[in-house]
């Protein structure tokens, strides 16, 4: 098919698919009133049962912690809440507008991750009015926040604030709780997960494949360390920025080496035959392209996706508009083609990821997550799409595809254990049983409440 | 009846009966796995429901805060939910444990605020490790997590700090919402409840009334403000500390103008007559005594009591032991009798406040919650006992008797409209009905989940 007949019809059509949610939000939040509460999940069985859960007898439960600090993760609700951190200086495709105008996304991930995942969520959007916190106040933040959550999901933070906060967190001995940055590692497993899924489906090994990659941001820096940790050498990876092909000599990244410590260290170990020049040039022979850069049309060129390897892989994540559209890089001559949109085959969707991954890193209580962990939940991915079947246009799962959950939570829950980094230790069925019936309470309970009206009917 | 022959009987029982609950709450705490969790508020219609809460449709939800911060209450849960936050330096009557120990609480806490209020809470117990966070760093805090939550909660928070962090919020411009201390303000709105009750059950006049207060601290403190505003002068009241009556002149009082602002001003204040020497020179012909001090039997000596003048009021608020034992204070000839204990006669329970002003506070969507909004709620409690039918054993309501928040709200609320601190203007009917439905909500949410077995039954 042409792509020019097909593009201003599709365009058309996306642009009122895209705008019928954004009608539906502006009506449907005020008329929630936002979209999270808080509720019991312990007994009220009389006014009496106050005497337990506050004074007098909640003391005991605190004396309990005060002797043994790890009772936090028995005594409260800690073992299964983590804190959705932002400043929004980066939000969604909308850049920095602040923490106020970025809550409703926050909110929108505590949906998700208790619904997909079973986790309870604090969406706390941080800030001072009429400023933006430096990487310092964020990183004071968490660790002061840290005695009351098992967990902290950064998210939409500018870069590079972003690699100062996740890094400096992540180092830091006094933080015993996991902290993930979704926009980087999260992003890094899905697309991680579609890899995976897509080299199977064209009989292609990880660590022969070719990769260019355009965007050198946080998800891509992080994606090309997670695709390294799965077995593609990084020398196999050409990066490029708005600037062209990375290289161990570009001066402005030597520059700027102190503040971008990782497209620095990626400039030196990506790219073996040293290519330079524009992004074009790395396209040429490529088995895979991973484009997470400008949401826009036509930024990755059909005469590009033209000059790959056979049997391509085209992922083009920018969100809405990814940088090429789909059947544009199929007529080019893609064979597998995947975008962050619901309504393209092939959703590189981070909500894949995040909801199973903290089930399995809250279950057995993980101090942190390793990039093995996030191969983990990239295999577990591509092994759900390839147990269904894969083909062309379904190398990775869906949304609705609800097992694949408490089945990534296992994966990466063991994989924690393997590596030494989980306090509680159990058998891969015991965590399977537990991660499937922590998500199926989760959405049980958003029916019933839905069913009895507690959720009233949407209109 | 004689104290001698009571009191080692009572003494024995009120053991076991301040046991039960702690046991209770050591075998139930683990068993829930804490109390309270995040539940959508929104409906889950089908995996498209996730393109309106989430991208691409929250974007407009985001665009339009972006556009008027003011949107930030309409599009998320903001206008319900407020953060209870301490550093665990002074819980219950533990004292410093920390954050992680007093965690406990601050759910116990989060679970009243909803089942009560139907406000939903974050509990945030904030500190790094092996230390305790500074003033400015609490401050530091909440002006950071200010843009996710509609009111603050301060909760155990030691002296004087807790003042330092109190004040400096509520005089800080660039805080918009309400910043509350619920140790200083809750307790003084519930004991100023008791007192109007009392006052109005014997037949005396507020402005006639001499009192006598036993502790100047945080409760103490913020009580004779509230009682000033109520109506009692604040040279009819006479206090005293550890070290006996406060006066102009104590030099240590003095010493510590800076460190204890409160006790100074206080100090010039009160004791019109100048009065100095031990708490019993205070309570000779006093109305009413009320001690917050220390948690032992005898504090308060039945010799002390006997002095006052006719129809005297006691309440003795340590907890979990009051300063004095109701039989003791009856025999010595006190009238009315209140303690902070579910198992004696008029309980003086911060929980009869909290969650019934902050209902009211966030429906008229207040800025601050003044003292006069405080007495609001206090006389709203007397109102309720006195429709009920005052009795020596029944000046203050009980918490089983939840009629009383939505109207102890709408006293609030309509006191906020009045003095000009509310951003939501309505009628008081509509503010009782909002109320109502509100708390109602979550009552009844909490029995469909015990009922269905959402809230498995306790063991």
């Amino acid at each position: 098919m042409s792509d020019k007949e097909l593009t201003q019809d599709e365009i058309d059509q996306l642009l009122a698919k895209a705008k019928q949610p954004a009608e539906d939000a502006l009506k449907l939040h005020p008329y929630y009133e936002g979209k999270m509460q808080t509720v019991p999940k312990c007994s009220v069985w009389g006014f009496d049962a106050f005497a337990v859960w506050y004074t007098p007898g909640v003391a005991a439960a605190c004396r309990a912690i005060a002797a043994d600090p790890a009772e936090s993760f028995r005594m409260t609700n800690r073992a299964n809440t983590i804190a959705v951190v932002s400043d929004g200086t980066r939000v969604l495709g909308l850049g920095d507008i602040g923490p106020e105008a970025g809550q409703p996304v926050m909110e929108g991930k505590a949906l998700l991750f208790k619904y997909l995942g079973g986790v309870d969520a604090f969406a706390l959007s941080v800030g001072e009015p009429g400023r933006r916190p430096s990487a310092e106040e964020i990183i004071k933040f968490v660790k002061m926040v840290q005695p009351s959550v098992g967990g902290i999901n950064l998210e939409d933070i500018s870069k590079p604030k972003c690699y100062t906060v996740l890094e400096t967190l992540r180092n830091d001995p006094e933080i015993t709780i996991p902290v993930w940055h979704d926009d980087a590692q999260g992003t890094a497993s899905v697309v991680v997960g579609g890899v995976i899924g897509a080299a199977h489906h064209v009989g292609k090994e990880l660590d022969q494949l070719k990769i260019a990659m355009l965007g050198v941001g946080a998800a891509n820096t992080r994606t090309a360390y997670v695709l390294e940790s799965a077995g593609v050498p990084l020398k196999n990876i050409v990066m490029a920025d708005s600037k062209g092909i990375i290289t161990k000599d570009r001066p402005d990244i030597i520059e700027q080496k102190d503040y971008d410590t990782f497209k620095y260290d990626l400039a030196q170990k990506t790219n073996k035959e040293g290519l330079s020049g524009d992004f074009s040039v790395a396209m040429e022979g490529a088995d895979v392209m991973i484009s997470a850069s400008k949401s826009a049309p036509d930024v990755v060129k059909k005469e590009w996706i033209s000059k790959m390897a056979s049997d391509s892989i085209v992922f083009a994540c920018a969100n809405p508009i990814p940088e090429v559209w789909p059947w544009v890089a199929k007529a080019a001559g893609a064979r597998v083609v995947g975008t962050g949109r619901s309504d393209f085959d092939n959703q590189i969707n981070n909500s894949l990821g995040f909801p199973g991954i903290f089930r399995g890193t809250l279950d057995v209580n993980a101090t942190t997550i390793t990039d093995e962990m996030c191969v983990a939940a990239a295999q577990a991915l591509a092994d759900i799409a390839i147990k269904q079947g894969t083909t062309d246009k379904y190398v990775i799962p869906t949304m609705d595809q609800w097992e694949l959950y408490p089945y990534e939570a296992t994966k990466v829950g063991m994989k924690a254990i393997e590596q030494g980094v989980a306090r509680t230790i159990m058998e891969e069925d015991e965590l399977f049983k537990m991660a499937e019936e922590k998500i199926k309470y989760a959405r049980d309970l958003t029916k019933n409440l839905m069913d009895t009206d507690f959720i009233k009917p949407k209109i």
